[in-house]
């Protein structure tokens, strides 16, 4: 399964896996893919080079990518506790309010919340490019926006390709302005940041509105069938983020989590922004409901929600408490039932999809 | 392009069409697709009689079929009257300042609003279906959850298969236990009534759970590419209608309304219950933007929205007050940008599913 864009990666498969697991990561480049491992949970540089030694070492010398963070608009010198201090005191206490309210016990004494919004900032994700650009990496990738113009042109120097997500045509056009090699045309029914476009409706537009430039899926792919549809589509390949949460490789740190995704259905998903000041599709929890509007003070904007909720949701998660116990996840959620290693995905993925064009060329009646 | 389900109803192509227009579903039908002709439009069985006589002469002997929306929900003996009744005075007086704000004119002395929210109701469906069946119609279609077991026992004795639209697994499975053999799953792109799942997820999912009955994908086709990614998803079959409102033969009523679909990207339309009271997707307006959570009294539930509005939404059209000139439309909007014969439509849309198709197989190593 083979297009321009992952022949030039040096990839078997037109299938791009992005996890903040590097054991995931490093199981899909083996296996075929194109593993891109998140940074966005590292705040410090040292871990990252940990992981990124681990990736060196386990991926057999296949190709693997880097998504980090960097928001379009920069804010000079600002620091956590500046941040910090925007947050008004009526949310606080909306927080420690719910918190209450489900019985959620404190993080264990010495014990910090895993994920920060540091990973947010651009003073932490320049440090991660600088470790980066350290490693043989093949691909970079921003999640917010085009990545600052110095930051694509040492990546260009290094001869590493640069690829952002993009959730309307508008958005990838200016991607394609700022230089970027390669879209990802990120649909509604995404897991994490997403706009209104459905995939089948966003990937042909973003297809015509970047051409040349190679554009990638996302959204509502977790099978052979939803690969082919997205190649059919025009796309060069597949940029799957939610199937590999309940792969075996994945480390979600509660197993209450995995069971709440194994039996989630499509519906139990949605798109809020309870977790990053941003509209980001997830699963339903209460805690999702209790920043819907009409509830409670509502969501503050980026990064400052992300900051107000770290610690609430560390100890969430600390705790298992399922009422409130959510993740990023997409509507494809509804057919993650069984536990099963990278492997065994990427098998039923390029089965899949020899199957659905069997199909298709039935349909044609040239098969 | 022909599945199990096109050959059975004798289409040429795996290609349906719901539309309000005979003349466009008589073209569609011509032109190897298989035209749906909407009914709800029609208060008076002569009406449709005559539309429905036109068809037979049209149509060359080529298959058609017709969809009426009965709601699941029946309310025994209720009449228009006893409806209009039951709307707050506070809404009326919502929608009379929203006229007057935009100077929105009365419509001419004895021109009365087009479209009744009669349609809506069980009576006046139940007399469309005692025309209907006068007509050699090859498939009966129904909107709004599956159709009385008397109607669909009717249809079958006359050999006519019933098709039932779902926006979700769970509804989709209820309409099978209902003895319909057809499910249309609309995704959440659509345009008309839509749940929240996404035509990329909820095919497969609606697949899955209605094994073996044969399902119609909806929402986000517009092109032969979303036309192969269709039927990758596992659909025997394509269900479309908003691209045949931009066709030649489609008659809007008005050509601003046209112009506005012309010019309207992917990101312009709304999921809203401004129009029925229930989520429909629609051009979004400054007439969708006042029934929006926070504005106003709020939408009120089917069928009482629809008869609230259905004047005023005669006036704003027949006076074609732009900013508030809307109609239902899905997310391709954004490529119909061209008027088009049907003809024209179909060929491109069986040429781009070929393309696609070769680069698939391209993509495969077996193209």
């Amino acid at each position: 399964m083979q297009t321009e864009l992952s022949r030039q990666l040096g990839a078997e498969h037109a299938l791009f896996g992005f996890t903040p697991f590097p054991a995931v990561a490093a199981a899909l480049s083996r296996a075929g893919g194109f593993g891109v491992l998140g940074a966005v949970r590292y705040g410090r540089a040292d871990e990252l080079r940990r992981d990124l030694d681990w990736m060196e070492a386990h991926t057999e010398g296949r190709p693997y990518g880097l998504d980090v963070v960097m928001p379009a608009k920069k804010v000079e010198g600002v620091t956590e506790e500046d941040v910090e201090a925007m947050i008004p005191e009526g949310h606080r206490q909306y927080v420690s309010e719910l918190l209450a309210a489900y019985d959620v016990p404190e993080l264990p004494e010495g014990e910090r919340g895993g994920w920060r919004i540091t990973g947010w900032m651009e003073s932490v994700a320049r440090g991660q490019l600088d470790v980066a650009f350290d490693y043989p990496v093949k691909l970079l990738a921003n999640a917010l926006g085009s990545p600052p113009a110095d930051v694509i042109e040492r990546a260009h120097r290094q001869g590493i390709p640069v690829a952002a997500l993009a959730g309307s045509p508008r958005h990838a056009q200016r991607h394609k302005e700022a230089g970027i090699d390669i879209v990802v045309a990120q649909g509604y029914e995404a897991g994490g940041h997403t706009g209104e476009i459905a995939t089948m409706v966003l990937t042909p537009e973003v297809v015509r509105a970047v051409d040349p430039l190679p554009v990638l899926a996302a959204g509502g792919i977790g099978s052979g069938e939803q690969l082919a549809a997205a190649l059919a589509l025009g796309a060069q390949g597949a940029w799957l983020g939610s199937v590999w949460l309940t792969t075996t490789e994945a480390d979600l740190g509660s197993r209450a989590l995995t069971r709440k995704l194994l039996a989630a259905g499509a519906g139990d998903t949605v798109r809020s922004r309870a977790l990053t000041g941003k509209p980001a599709r997830q699963l339903r929890t209460a805690w999702t409901d209790a920043w819907e509007p009409g509830e409670g003070p509502g969501p503050l904007p980026m990064p400052l929600q992300g900051l107000l909720v770290a610690e609430a949701n560390s100890r969430i998660q600390r705790h298992e408490v399922e009422p409130l116990l959510g993740t990023p996840v997409g509507q494809i959620v509804g057919s993650m039932n069984s536990e099963r290693s990278v492997q065994a995905v990427v098998d039923d993925l390029t089965r899949g999809f020899d199957r659905a064009l069997s199909r298709l060329n039935r349909i044609a009646g040239t098969g």
